[in-house]
């Protein structure tokens, strides 16, 4: 959300990049296809950035790149796309949700992944534009998401070449949706870690991890949420533009959206009762110590005492002088002791 | 949820099985009969798996793993299943759910159990596909789940030879949410025995039962949560498949799984409770703990520190000389020392 | 819940009654009455069991016991009631709840009540069937719970004779619903009680007496919840059954569930409340506990060395020898004690 | 909610006060109006509680006292009040609620006020009904609670005289939720004591308040959160009652009841987070308590060790005999001992 | 809400302004505009407020200040505003709301800004009442909120000078709610620093810290949450006021207001979970000082004994003249000591 100051005040519909600053140049990717015919381009510039000619061929326009903004006003331009919406593609800082337009449906969604290195999940905002016989996508950064469906199409697995736009789009959500289930796998693997750990070695790093997950799985809900209402949404409303073979395929997604949500909710009721044992543990260690300490002061201060009173100097102390008194008083001391110490193992303290 | 990283990216549709990994040859039993005959095979292949002719009779396949795609598929053909559903059955981590289909009804439950020995809650996923004269249904272990059924259609118990494949479908999810009360009562004996330990003796194996039971209901919470849609959604949107005389069944079945919701969150409940005064008990043993250590160190420090004073080596120090001071400062010692216990014993400290 | 076990696979509508085992022969009482006439009998078997003849009478049987299964299927013969409502009548542990039969309407309820000794919550199932001139009603025990309505009955108090069989069902729920105020009552008490004593000299038993207070509320709350869908639903869909100027009684009714919920809840937030109040007086207390052992430590244990200082056997301590330096000591001692006493009290620790 | 076990079994509608017992003389007044006249009486008894003939007029009859149960059972007789009305407006623990009958509006709701001495909040139940051209309206005190009202009227400010029945009833709910701010006044005034208190000198006297409050509120929220039901309900199904301009006033109303219900939800929070506030300033004082003792004892046990070394008894103790060993050991131990010193202080423990 | 005691019992619609007592001159800001003409003026008073005489001109009056009673009632009876909406202006601790009325929108916003010095959240009531051709906005403070907006409409930047009074409104609506962003920035902030803090040296400024956020989130949210309703009002009962060309704009304009909330939570979210980490961070150095306690004691006070021991002066002590048991001994308990000090480092204490 930096830089949000300088758009304060904005007119509405002003594109300002608002996210992490990017700095590679956006790469451009126009797929055509139908049943038939394939071709692929990565044209530097978007000149041909066009509504297709041929109405019975899908056009898929894949943007990685947000942050040049002449881009995006010129695809803007090109397909007749209202300046709120461009904003939307710009500010990489929306919601999911979706938006039915006159003869367009756009939505956002929101990409995961878990940094292979630091462990840190990054996201990033993708946008669609799902049009008659076209697809827009822009995503931010350069990362190749969307190779799998590229291969799909160009090798014709499936019913990719079959179907029209709405089932390339579909096919897209669904590669975003089935990311989440390996963030989950992953979330998933750590929280079992971290249930052996809570009970064996509690420490501060068991804290900042449950914490770190919390923190993720809180950012991954409010991402996740709001897709359950897109899929829900285009069925109920679905426009011309959803034909009625995908429609079953949208029901299965929204399925497995509000799979993710289910276990995202079970993680984090996870993560808390996980916190409450941490939180007990710790009590149940401190009640440990100070047992031991209790136990050790119990035993051994009245035993100095009586060692310190025979320390005296009194002049008359008759004890001092009977032969037996010193091995007796070791005895005592030793049979006192001993007894405390049976008495502290009895209440199970040591 | 193991094995989702390869199931990223593939066409939708595509049959991988995700659960734990089963290698026992599928059992599949076809079952067929109607108010008059009854025969039961076990076919070693599916050749036979076909909707029956005889449209008086209902044929039950049971399939017994479902694991072995090609049994799977084979079936889906036969049956003209839709793809994404033989994917439901296969992929064993779906939520419980229902889908009207055009001319039958899916429905994906799961079963719960607790293991005998180790006390762990195991489950596997049921899937049931509900036609006009046959009922398909999978479950991925071998366990015999349903041969009370098999046993009540052979010897024609209750109405289930009179009535069609809705009531034994009925009859089929009965029997699991039966089951799911079972469940309940091992839980609520624990739940007992964990009241009396919180009390008397919390250690740190009462802290992991209660976690334990926790993370058990949460799961049981999640699968058996949706049911309660199911059914009221087959109830509303009752298609043909569902006869009058099964409704009434269906709403009996909807009262029980309330019922055990709302069992389920009572337990939960409990738990948060019981967890609550193990916290209290651990708080109030270390209260205890203190206090024993506070008043031995109050009564014996100061005692000593006078022991140490007279055992000083200062050449004039007159008490020293004087016969009776010994005897004088023992006594003041127990006497301070006991008034100094009786203060405590006041206080209710020891 | 006792007893599930046996009851997994049987076919629905098989009675086994599932709750405490009662050995007690059932009670059956038969009243009839109209704005002129009233008769009550108490037949040892049911053979009259059966609609009574005269449309412009009330039939009213009531059985005390529902273990008999066999007494309760005659009954069920005799009235023409489905198995599975016959069912729900024997297993004493279902949820209240109503249900809208053909030409009946069947009610179940709880009645609850403390045991005047223990003070633990006791409970029983009450199942009511209201038809157009009979009302049956159903309780595990042999308390006579509803004498009070008989009596106004044989008097003719109030309405209860001008009206039909479904004011005096009515009745009934007012009765049963009656109760839970005097049990909220009791609550109310106890929880006055505890406030005290949390703050006061909150012990082990205040712990326990708090978490029976919540159990009781949960247990209460699920069984009281549902009759707020009860009252309503009658309302709304109200059959030909209840009368209009019955309805105005319902309503009132209604209103009362919701106050005792309302109340239910406000208890419940209290308990909670008061929990947070017990733990955090056991931490003040570990808080007092603690300074005491701190203040006697830090004034005894450095004037202990001091003394240990001049208890060594030094041969060159030219201390030693000077005639003032032991009282001089034991002022500076002194000094140093009661300065460190009134810093102490200064921080407010002692 | 005292005497309910005598309420239990009478037939409904059986008068009997329930409430505080109160033993002063009902104040009846009896206020007559229309925009030209006014005239006002204090009857001793209620002969003259009769709806009005006059069709312009305005008959408000005020009664300061539901325990005469005679008296209000003369006054339904005389305005035709359904006998389960005239048991709510006795039963003084009725929960704020509204009642549209055939011609006639029923109403109650609860005043609140903090008593002037003990800051303890009392609250007492208001009954309206509102017909054609006549206002009742009851409460249990003497507390001349409308007096405001009255004068409005008499002296004729604002809208009052011109507009009817429903407007005087509008006005009279209007004093009652201003009432409801002061209170939140008052609540808001003692959280912010309470928020300074809490981090500077938590004492237990702190948590006996938020505990007084968070009842308050949880009281409060009990008795407020329906009446926005009511304000709602009484605009939605308006009968002819309720006119068209004073529905505009009616909707305000029912925004400062959910204002009211916000502030009541904010205050909750604000104070279980002052409860957490208070939790930890209690858990850090404990640490700086346990830090002083660890310090001292830290410091001063290993010093007392060596002294007490010093003071053994050997006969072949090398040291004791050299000169400067005695001042050595001096230096040695204070060295020690401030090293520690500075060792905690750079770890900030004192 | 200050001086609330003072309206209790006015007639509704008396205007008593209740906030904050503010001193400065109302500042009175007429701009009158339309897509070719543009001017400004700033009446001392204001005669002037009236609604424009040319319909296709936009007329907005700016008031920055409403303690000014006499000003707001004379711009009321210009206008023909109801006197409730004239106290909603004056009484400046309302909830966000929406009022449609016969012919004009009358909306209640709340601006909030961090006062730059002392980090505190300082907040004003901003009031709208939009209608045909005019727009009148109400302010308490001086500050200059909407400069920005006068700029774009003098500038004639985007399309604020093509659309009418709607769009205008809309713009207002749209820069308070990117201020809400700003807000969200600094919280999020502090956040982070929070989440620094609380690990590594966490003290009780931080629990200030985090006790001061919390309470700003949830006076934003109680501020905030309604924005929501305004918007999705506007747009569902939507009067011929709001021209379908701006309906887009207020579908924008909720997105964000629900982004914000969505932030909102997930940032209390957060915070509740720093609380948890800063609970456990203190336990956790209780721990770790008790442990050193627990060491030092159990290491020193059993070798104080042997020391004390040989103290004695009984004078049949035989190891007393052995020349090697001096040295023996000190060995002996150097050996014991770092045996202790041993088995505490491998438990991880020390």
């Amino acid at each position: 959300m930096d830089g949000y100051k300088a758009k304060v005040g904005q007119p509405p519909g002003t594109l300002l990049h608002t996210g992490r600053k990017l700095t590679h140049e956006p790469i451009i990717t126009i797929i055509e296809f139908n049943q038939a015919n394939f071709n692929e381009k990565k044209p530097a510039s978007c000149t041909e950035c066009v509504p297709s000619q041929q109405t019975d061929m899908v056009r898929w326009i894949h943007v990685q790149g947000v942050h040049d903004i002449e881009l995006i006003q010129s695809i803007g331009s090109n397909f007749g796309i209202h300046p709120l919406i461009l904003e939307d593609i710009v500010h990489t800082h929306q919601n999911p949700k979706v938006e039915l337009l006159s003869n367009s449906i756009f939505v956002i969604l929101r990409a995961f992944e878990y940094d292979s290195e630091d462990k840190i999940l990054v996201s990033e905002q993708l946008s669609f534009l799902l049009g008659e016989n076209y697809l827009l996508s822009f995503q931010e950064s350069e990362k190749p998401l969307f190779n799998q469906i590229k291969n799909r199409i160009s090798n014709s697995l499936g019913r990719i070449r079959k179907d029209g736009s709405d089932y390339l789009a579909y096919s897209l959500f669904d590669l975003v949706t089935d990311h989440y289930f390996v963030i989950l796998d992953e979330i998933s693997e750590r929280i079992e870690v971290l249930e052996d750990e809570v009970v064996e070695v509690p420490t501060n790093e068991t804290l900042q991890e449950i914490h770190v997950l919390k923190r993720d799985i809180i950012t991954l809900r409010r991402s996740i949420w709001p897709i359950r209402d897109i899929s829900s949404r285009l069925l109920r409303e679905g426009t011309s533009l959803i034909k009625e073979t995908t429609q079953m395929y949208l029901r299965d997604l929204n399925d497995h959206v509000i799979q993710v949500n289910d276990l995202l909710e079970t993680y984090r009721e996870t993560l808390t009762e996980i916190m409450d044992i941490y939180l007990s543990s710790v009590s149940n260690r401190l009640n440990e110590v100070m047992k031991v300490l209790t136990v050790i002061s119990t035993i051994f201060i009245p035993l100095t005492l009586i060692a310190s009173i025979y320390g005296m100097n009194f002049r008359f102390m008759p004890e001092l002088d009977i032969p037996w008194s010193y091995p007796l008083l070791l005895i005592t001391m030793g049979f006192l002791g001993t007894t405390l110490a049976i008495y502290f193992r009895r209440k199970r303290w040591i």
